[in-house]
Parts: structure tokens; C-alpha cells; sequence
């Protein structure tokens, strides 16, 4: 695949949720990033044999799949919720019992921006453990991609930000980049910045200070090291599952 | 002012009008940053002795203000609209015949995100014309600031965001950034990047090249030079004026 012959295919970055509006997505794979941790927890999950995650937008709809045998992760302002089988940390889904299960999953922001890419022509899940995983199959998919980064309820971070820019990295020379969105050159820009020590450029950001006053540096780490779940969870009726080719 | 006594204001910065629920503004002075090209021409006015301007959201509604003796300002999707007295150029504003005048402006963006900010505490303008001598103002008045990018019809973009980051680079040693908001820390990075030459940084940018289609170079390159126009223009009672110490 060349550029010349990808001049009709657009790749942009949305920094909210609360933005998603501004872009025609009917035709565009959403790719939905969360890195702290919601959608890095969901490829560990996959990549350990879960079979399906439902991503439910409120602690009250859970409910109602505890009741089916379903396993519940619940998440809200970075910690794990009482009386809930898994939370948000990738460590959970590398538990054994979670391979052929099926969960259904709450968390402050993934689930939301996962439900705000509703109108999409598909949703994928993106995250430093999936890095290059994903986009091979985004190049072969041949379609728009928006980056949908998940912020922190619904404003702009950094983590997301810089996993967008390494995704547009690989996927800039497959296509037509003139007059592309300036959120798409930001992302790389700091990208390029971070891509030396992911860690260290994260180090002020307000969500590394959350999650470290929750002291799950553990998790931070994890959840920047490039393709250790290498799967790609997409969503097929309202439901996620491990895209098999 | 040492950052030792100044840890009870914060300095933020929001990429959207569309985003600005998201911050509490009652208490902030809110700056409003639409460098190519409605801020950077309303300083141009008032350095240029323009007594008021009034920016108005729609064009319906800067009608009556030509009965009333104004002159009129219209711009929507970079261009001048027919029938009005001034476009959005800053060498419209350096003709002497607004010297003394009242200005009604509807611009694309930057008077969108005026009215966007209507709750604020006290709305300012900025541009790279007026850098210095607002980042000074600011400090002088000792109050949370939120630097608020305009965008392109709410979307991110870049030009915006830099001048963000310059204003955060002469107020972040004065301000408390433990925990900052990372977009504050995007935008900084981002302007560290561009510095060295604003305007090949923006080469890529998209409206820098919806501009170039318009074939106003000179009024990009003006807007991006520092301190040609050293006034803080502030909203009193609804109208813009010149603020006098």
C-alpha cells in the first residue's frame, strides 16, 4: 500500500469523548485508547483466553450480569469497587480464571468513550500492549481510523495522546497526510517527545500523579510496554471479542 | 510573586469551547486565544486606538450595530464577508480610520469562543501580537488563569495551542503545577518544539493551509510575530476595551 492510492482514506485523533461529534465516524474504525488502564486491561484479558467482555457505562447495569455468571470488573477515580470480582489493573485479567470467561466491565473512562464511539463502522481497542499488533491490522483493514482518546472525564491527557502519535507513526506513510488534523501532528509531536522514556515523560502528567498516590507504579509500567497482549479486541453487536482473521 | 505563596491558583488550559464546562471558570480570568486571526486583530485594534469592540455570535445580530454607527466586522470560514466595513485581517485594523471607533465583530471562531466563556471571573485576549505584555498583566492580577484555544469549529488546532504553551512558559514558574493539567504540559512541550520558528512549525497545520488557499501569508506571518501590538484588551460590561492600569 502506497500513498498514492490511499488519498480517500483519513486518519484523525479526537482528544474527549466530548468531541466525537465533530467527526463523521459511520465509516471509520474508532479505535478507543484508555492506556491507564481500562482498554491495556482489555487486551491482557483477550490475550489470556477471556472469550468476550461486555462494556457497560453504568455500576447498575453490571448488576444484572453478575446474575448471568458473568465475572464484573467495576472501576471508578482509579480504584476498584467492593464487592466486584476484578478492577482495573491489567494484573487481574492475567489471573487463570478468566480464560473462556465472559466479563462484563465498568470503568471512569474506556467504557464511556466506548460507548460515545457507538455510531462507528467498527470499534477497536488500542493500548501500548497491542501497539503493533494493531496497526497491521488497521493497514489491512483499508478504512478511516480515528484515534478516540479517552482523556480523563472527557478532558485532554497525555498518555492517551502519545499512544495516538505512535500509532500515527506507523500508520502515516499508508495515508493521505496533506492537510491532515492538527491533533493527529500534536500526537506525533509528542510522541516523538515521549519515545525515549515513556515513563519519565509521563512522570508530571495529572493521572501518573492519581495512580501514584494509589501506588500501582506496577500497573503504569505494564500498561507502556509495547505489545506484551498482542490481539486486537473489536466489537461485534455490542460486545468485545478477539478479532480472528 | 514565588511559587512558595502562590499555591491556591491554578493554571489551566482547554483545546475547545466545546470543552468548557469541564473547568470551573467563576473564579478564573479566562484568556481567549484565536491567532489566525480574531484575537490577533483585536489587539491590532486596540494598539491601533480603536475605543470599543463588541464581539457578537451571529452575523443577524451585527446588523443593528451598523445602524447605530459602528463599524462592522464579518468573517466566516477565513473570508471577508460582502457589505461589511472590515474583515478578519489584521491590516484591516491598522487603517487609521478606527482610531476612535466602535467595532461589532462575528468571527468563525474566536467570538464563539467569547460567548463560550461568558461566566468567567474576567475574559482577556491574546495573541502572539500582545505575548509579553499579558503574560505580565497576568501575573499582576494574582488569579487562577485558563487559557482557552479556540480551534477551528471546536476542533484542536495547532496555532492556538503554541501560544497556549508560550503564555504557560512566562506564567509556570509563578504558578503551583503540582498535578497540573496536562494539556498545560502538551501545550508547553508543543511550543518548545515550534519555537525556534513558528512559522515552519505550522507549515503542516490545517488551517495554516486553509489560509494558504486564501493567499494571506503576510497576515499569517504578522500574527505570528511577538509583541507588535503591547495592549490587553479585556471584556467590561459585554464589549471589549483597551484595559488602562
Amino acid at each position: 500500500m502506497t500513498k498514492n492510492n490511499a488519498s480517500l482514506r483519513s486518519l484523525e485523533v479526537c482528544f474527549s469523548p466530548a468531541l466525537i461529534h465533530l467527526h463523521d465516524i459511520s465509516d471509520s474504525i474508532v479505535v478507543v485508547i484508555d492506556v491507564l488502564r481500562a482498554t491495556s486491561s482489555i487486551c491482557v484479558a483477550f490475550a489470556n483466553g477471556v472469550k468476550s467482555i461486555v462494556p457497560v457505562a453504568t455500576i447498575e447495569e453490571s448488576h444484572s450480569y453478575k446474575a448471568k455468571g458473568y465475572l464484573v470488573g467495576a472501576e471508578r477515580n482509579g480504584e476498584m469497587l467492593d464487592g466486584y470480582d476484578l478492577g482495573n489493573s491489567p494484573f487481574s485479567y492475567l489471573d487463570p480464571r478468566v480464560k473462556d470467561r465472559d466479563i462484563a466491565l465498568t470503568t471512569t473512562n474506556g467504557t464511556q468513550a466506548i460507548a460515545a464511539s457507538s455510531g462507528a463502522y467498527q470499534i477497536a481497542i488500542g493500548s501500548f500492549l497491542n501497539l503493533d499488533c494493531l496497526c497491521d491490522w488497521l493497514k489491512d483493514q483499508n478504512k478511516n481510523v480515528l484515534l478516540l482518546c479517552s482523556g480523563w472525564k472527557n478532558s485532554f491527557n497525555l498518555e492517551d495522546t502519545i499512544l495516538a502519535g505512535a500509532i500515527a507513526e506507523q500508520l502515516e506513510p499508508h495515508y493521505e497526510m496533506n492537510g491532515m488534523c492538527d491533533a493527529v501532528i500534536a500526537a506525533m509531536h509528542l510522541y516523538s517527545l515521549a519515545k525515549p522514556d515513556l515513563n519519565t515523560f509521563l512522570d508530571k502528567s495529572s493521572h501518573r500523579k492519581r495512580l501514584e498516590r494509589l501506588q500501582i507504579d506496577k500497573d503504569v509500567e505494564y500498561c507502556l510496554t509495547p505489545n506484551l497482549a498482542p490481539v486486537v479486541p473489536v466489537m461485534v453487536n455490542g460486545v468485545l471479542v478477539k478479532f480472528v482473521a
